[in-house]
Formats: C-alpha cells, sequence, structure tokens
C-alpha cells in the first residue's frame, strides 16, 4: 500500500523518549527532511512524503563494529546496531530470519557468461521461505515497542505467510486480510499459524482500501499494519539483505547487484544499507551499480527508465510474477534515480522468458527460486545480452523466494521425461540409459 | 531399499587407497563386523548384514576440534573432520545444507507443560527443506570419490528434489524414479532441476523392485544409487543432526531426543553421532534417552516396542505421514535396542493428531512442518501424558521436512476465519475486531 495518508494510533509507550529501538533516533521524511519522533507514523505531516528511520550509527570503530557483527548470531540480529530494534533484540522471541546462503554460481556464470565472479543470494532459505521475514522481523520489534497487540496486512501470498508465523511465535494476535479467490494452497499458508484470516470479497486493490478504512477506525486501535502504519520500520528489514551480501563477500561490496521491484521498497533500502556501510567503513568506497528488474506484464519503472522519463505511470499488472504485481509502485521514482546515480539499468521480462530462467537456475544450482527469482536471474542474462551488465565484474542476484509457492508458474512444462513399465527392457526401450 | 543384495559397480579409483573419504578407514558390517575397503558396495559379503562406515576420529584436543568446528562453515562441512568426505569438501560443487535453526520452543513448551527447556530442530531451512540434504550431500561426495558420473533415487518425494537439486549443482547427470501417479506438485518438484525423471507404471514398491533390478545390470553401470550402493556413504549425513544439536546447545547432549522413524536410519546415526561426540570429549558423557515416533497408520516398530518384542513385523502403510510410510523398516530392530538401551521409547499418533500437532507447532513456534514434524511433536504430547519423556529434562523435538510439501494434510481443515464484503459493517458483524 501507498503512504498517502497520514495515521497514528497513539499508544502510552509511543511517546517521545519512552521508545528504545536502540539506534533509531527520529523518523525523517525523504522528500523535505522533517523530523518526527519515533512512533507508528508513516507520512509527513508537512508534505505527505514518505518517512524513514533516520539513525545516530555507531560510527568510527569499523573493526569493532565487524568483531561485534561476527560473534552476533546467524540471523538478521548480528546488524542489531544498524537497525530500528533494541540492544537485546536476539532475545525476544521472533522468527529471526536471515543470514541466507550467498550461493557462488559458477555453473550459472558459465551458462551466461559471466567471469567476474556470480553469486545468489538465496532468500527461500528464510523462515517462511521469502524476504518479506526480513521485514516482518523488524515490523515486529516496532510493534512490540508501540504497545501494538495484534499484527495485520494486507496480501496475497508471500507477506500473509510472514506475518502469521512472525505473529504466532512472538505472541501477538494477528488478522490478515486476502481476496477471498486466492488459490487454495496459499490459503492454507497463511491461515495454518492460526490467527485470524478475512477473506475480503473483491480484487488485492479491494483489500487494500478496506485495510486504508480499518486504519482510521476505532475497530483498527491498537493495530499495527506491518506495511502501512509500520511501514517505515518494515522496510529497513531490507537492508539487511545489504549488509549481508557484504559480509558473505569478506565486507566487500559487490560491482553489480540485480534486484526485483514490485514498490521499489527492496531496492531503496538495499542501496541506503551499502552507503551505510561505506559512511561507517565497513567496506571501501568505490562504485557500485544497481538493477532493477521488473516483469514484462507489470513494468511500470523499466518502462519509465527506458523511456528516459522520471515519471513512473502505473499500469495494470498481468504476469506470472504476482509477488512483483504492483502497477503504482510508491518508491518507483527513487529506484529511477538510483539506477541513473550508479549507472545501472531497469529492465523486465516476460513470462516465457521468466520461466525459462526459473528453470535455468535450478538446473545450474540446484535453487528452485519462486517467479520473482526467475525474474531477475532472466533480467540478468537480458542485460548482458545488452551490454548494460558487465559480465567482467562481479555480480549478485537476489532470489526473494521459494519455487514451492509458485508451481503453477512451471508445472505446464515440467514433468517427467518418461513414463514405463517397471522393466529393464522399458527403461532401455526409452533411450535415456546412455551418458 | 533394504539393503539385501551386494551389488558392486567397480570403478578405478574405487581401488583400496586411492579414495580420499577423509577420516572415513573403511566399511565394517554392522553384524558381523568384518571390514571392508571404501567402495559402492552396502551389504557384507560374509553375512549380508549393513556396511557402515569406520572412522580414524580426531581423539585426544577436544577443545581444538571445537574451534576448528566454530571455524567452520555454517553448514554440515564444519564437521568434515568427522564425517567420510575429504578435507577440502568446502570447496566443492555442493547443496551445502545444514546448521539449520535449534528453535527454543518457550510457547510449545507452556502448551505441553515442559519446564526443563524445550527446542525444535528444524530441517525444513535446508536448501530443498527437508532432512535429505544432508544425506545427499554426503552421498554426492562419495560418488565422486568413486568416479560414478550419474546420481539416482527412488523417490515419493523429499528425496526426489534433494538428489534432483545436488546433482545439479555438483554436476552430475541424474536420473530419479517415482511411482507414475503422484501429485503434480511432487512431479514438479522432482523434475525442475533439469535431471531424469521417470514415471514407473506401479507404486513404490514396483519402483524398488526395478531400481533393484537396475543396480545390478550393464545398464546401472557408473550410476550411484543414493540409498542403495552408496547408502553406507549417505546415512552418515543423519549424524549432523547429532553434532549441530550438540554444538547449538553450547556443546551439550539434550536429556532427550524425540526422532521421526521411516526406515529407521536417521535415528540409529543420531546416535552414532553422540557416541562420537562422547568419545572425542566435546560433550560431557551422561545419560541421554532416545525416543522414536511413528504414525499409528505404519507403525511397525512402534507395535514391537510396545508389545516388548524384538522382531519387527512389516506392515501395509496407511497414513498422510508419507514421508515415513515405510513399512518394512530395515533399522527397526536397531532402534529397538536403542530406545530400549537408552530409556526412551517408540510411540505412535493418528492421523487427526498429526493434523493437530502440525496446528500446534504452528500457531506456537511460527513453524509449518510437514507431517512428519507432526508425528513428532504428536508423540511427545502423547509421551509427556503417559509419564514416558519426563518434561522437567530437556528436550529436542526434529522437524524434519516443510508443511509446504504436505499442504493436502490440513488443507481440508484450515481456511478464512470469515470472509466478508469489504466494508467496516461487515467487520464489525463478523465478531473479529475484539482483542
Amino acid at each position: 500500500m501507498a503512504a498517502q495518508t497520514v495515521a497514528t494510533t497513539p499508544t502510552d509507550s509511543a511517546t517521545p523518549g519512552a521508545v528504545d529501538l536502540g539506534p533509531a533516533a527520529a523518523l525523517s521524511c525523504r522528500e523535505c527532511g522533517e523530523r518526527f519522533p519515533l512512533g507508528p507514523i508513516f507520512a509527513c505531516e508537512a508534505c505527505f512524503g514518505p518517512l524513514e528511520v533516520a539513525y545516530d550509527l555507531p560510527v568510527g570503530d569499523p573493526e569493532g563494529l565487524k568483531k561485534r557483527i561476527a560473534e552476533g548470531p546467524a540471523n538478521i540480529w548480528r546488524y542489531a546496531p544498524l537497525l530500528p530494534v533494541p540492544a537485546d533484540v536476539a532475545d525476544h522471541p521472533n522468527i529471526n530470519p536471515g543470514f541466507t546462503k550467498l550461493v557462488k554460481a559458477d555453473n550459472l556464470a558459465r551458462e551466461l557468461g559471466v567471469t567476474g565472479g556470480l553469486y545468489v543470494k538465496d532468500d527461500s532459505g528464510n523462515p517462511t521461505h521469502s524476504f518479506k521475514d526480513r521485514v516482518v522481523a523488524i515490523a515486529v520489534e516496532a510493534a512490540r515497542a508501540f504497545g501494538f497487540t495484534t499484527l495485520s496486512c494486507s496480501s496475497t501470498g508471500n507477506l500473509a505467510g510472514a506475518v502469521g508465523a512472525a505473529a504466532a511465535r512472538a505472541g501477538f494476535r494477528s488478522c490478515v486480510f486476502i481476496p477471498h479467490d486466492l488459490e487454495q494452497g496459499k490459503v492454507v499458508m497463511a491461515a495454518v499459524y492460526g490467527g485470524e484470516l478475512v477473506g475480503i470479497e473483491g480484487n488485492y486493490d479491494d483489500v487494500n482500501r478496506f485495510c486504508s478504512e480499518l486504519i482510521g477506525d476505532p475497530l483498527g486501535e491498537g493495530w499495527g499494519f506491518v506495511n502501512v502504519n509500520l511501514r517505515p520500520y518494515y522496510g529497513e528489514g531490507s537492508k539487511t539483505l545489504a549488509y549481508e551480501i557484504c559480509e558473505q563477500l569478506g565486507w566487500r561490496l559487490p560491482d553489480q547487484i540485480v534486484i526485483p521491484i514490485a514498490s521499489g521498497s527492496q531496492l531503496t533500502k538495499i542501496d541506503k544499507g551499502l552507503q551505510e556501510l561505506i559512511k561507517l567503513g565497513l567496506v571501501e568506497d568505490r562504485p557500485y551499480r544497481i538493477f532493477g528488474a521488473q516483469a514484462e506484464g507489470c513494468s511500470p519503472v523499466s518502462t519509465a527508465f527506458k523511456a528516459g522519463q522520471d515519471v513512473v505511470r502505473p499500469q495494470k499488472p498481468d504476469t506470472i510474477a504476482k509477488s512483483l504485481a504492483i502497477g503504482n509502485p510508491a518508491d518507483g521514482p527513487y529506484v529511477l534515480d538510483i539506477a541513473r546515480r550508479t549507472g545501472g539499468a531497469v529492465e523486465d521480462v516476460n513470462d516465457e522468458q521468466v520461466v525459462d530462467a526459473i528453470k535455468l537456475l535450478a538446473r545450474t544450482e540446484g535453487i528452485f527460486a519462486e517467479t520473482a527469482g526467475g525474474v531477475t536471474v532472466g533480467v540478468t542474462k537480458k542485460l548482458i545480452e545488452a551490454g548494460l551488465l558487465d559480465p567482467t565484474l562481479s555480480t549478485v542476484v537476489l532470489n526473494t523466494g521459494d519455487g514451492l509457492k509458485t508451481l503453477d508458474a512451471v508445472a505446464p512444462t515440467t514433468g517427467p521425461t518418461a513414463t514405463i513399465r517397471p522393466s529393464l527392457d522399458a527403461f532401455r526401450a526409452a533411450g535415456l540409459a546412455t551418458d
């Protein structure tokens, strides 16, 4: 949901000074710079711009900070000094996502002709198998700090599961809103954690509109909507992808990163994370390029990028990459800025290319990605062919979810090589036995 | 598949002295103790007993070994000095499973009345989301050492995906055999990695019989069947669960462990792993109890345990816990020995209890387990109620797979709390807004 209105759900602990979110010092407007005390607000009272977390970061001792991080837990809380969470966060009940594998993808590199080192950051290893666990885990800590007792969101898939799981473990009530006609598998995943799950008679836009009404109504009092009134905190979870990639590369910036674009928040926060690491002296300050990846059937940002425009025109999504199907991405203009500033690009691939790329990644590296991973791998291939991504430089490609959740994308073209009677003669006749 | 025949597929590198599998010194018969050089054999030539790996373990310097492990990678290769793999295994292409979360399950502990500390070892965090990645990863290294070029197995689910993924990444051809009438989701998962997938017209027993024929035929020359001619190595992968649990507890043995039983191999290898840690001085030598968990519809071992018998009578499986549905478990008698020797027990739960336990774990800890996880959590509950598992002692419960793979088990009873029109009035009328 875009941050279009100012919603405040005041609680006692939301008063200035009462909230301990570690190094988080304030919220600041990305547009006008106005600062606000930490609280469950998401839009600037002055200009309606989006708010983000401003920090007092632990500058001046990079080696000490690296050591502290290395001694931390094998999840995102190792970066607690750089996140809006209290110092003892690792002791709280939470689903503790992160520190997923950075896979050196030599087989894929050979197929794509990448010689500078190719890596897949595989977020299917998170607790509910998508990067959403990262952002929800941070939102949980903010919800706790602000005294909320219910976690909520609108979702069509990954986010519903992440909120359901995190709320269950962290001891929150949850109430998740979904379109009433979702596939059964997604409904089961959203419901199994035992929270309340409400089907809304309408499409995803109707669900979002309903949630916006609920936030402004007394009915929604005490509710933390992770991607609305907790959005400034929630978004910071994506920074951990930047931290992990650099730490796993031996505290080095990659030369190039390919990131999927839904709202665009993940891409902008990864850039923010990289800038913080430079500022803190954890990595050397040298150029990096950020590339955005969209599906052709929902490509408002790549369309604007390729047309050289600053305005992102909304589109009506029609793609199998449903987790990226946001037709009016809130952070689209920021994505354009970052891609242009860093010498990157934004590109899109069609559904057939998405499926081919899912299979390419599975066949070469044994990683079964959801459609969003097909988008990033497919775009990487296309960018190399177009000469926009330099194959002699080190490159990290994000896989943000799990193929088990989007089986429908590959099912029509993925099946047995042969079906035979249980006999050696039948096997011989099938002609599969030759190396 | 049970190890009933001696199958040798000789390759040049299988001659004694030519194979480097690290601390693995030989194969030895679990029944008569006869020793054989390392090679792709799985049954004793003297007595037809199962072979297992014998080691030259690095005894005498527990603190040095702990340090070496702590400095290793965050996967099973940190335990390379205790596994049948070469010392440089971490540099080989492999899917690198393991070091999954040991979740302190305080919410579940409260529900079950456990006061001594309850933990869930959650193997859904592995690359293909089941513990099978552990055993397959070891089989890959053995296949490499023996010069095999094709990886194969018979499977109805988790193993097919694990073999497909591992073969893809490690650069092996793969050929996996499945019953021809599997659910589409499982077929997709087995096929997506691009190896050969052969549907066999028949049931799982027919598939197994076919594979046994293939191993003895020239058609199968150069093929490593991970759970047949590579089984002695494959099985050792389960030891890593024991190592990780103890390391994650701060190099301490848990008092009690609850382990699912399919063939029984996992349970016996976990016991082997714990004994090795004691021998190496990595943990204090004190009593621990091992409990086995089965589904009522396939409970040959628990039936024998409860009847006080040493013989495990085969059953025809009929349970939703399909990953545990082995009616004639090869390691059944060894499981009985271990449960009795350690003061544990073997118990079973019915399908309804499995589903309830899946939901209980999801609701309390945000972990969505496959049916096998429902079996272990359900059995833990039942054992506590029967006074057989001591709730005042520390207890580890294994979840060996992912709920996304067995959605059918919970789908009929898991859905939205309500379906409403997108209006506050409708939401109010549904009565869900009260905390």
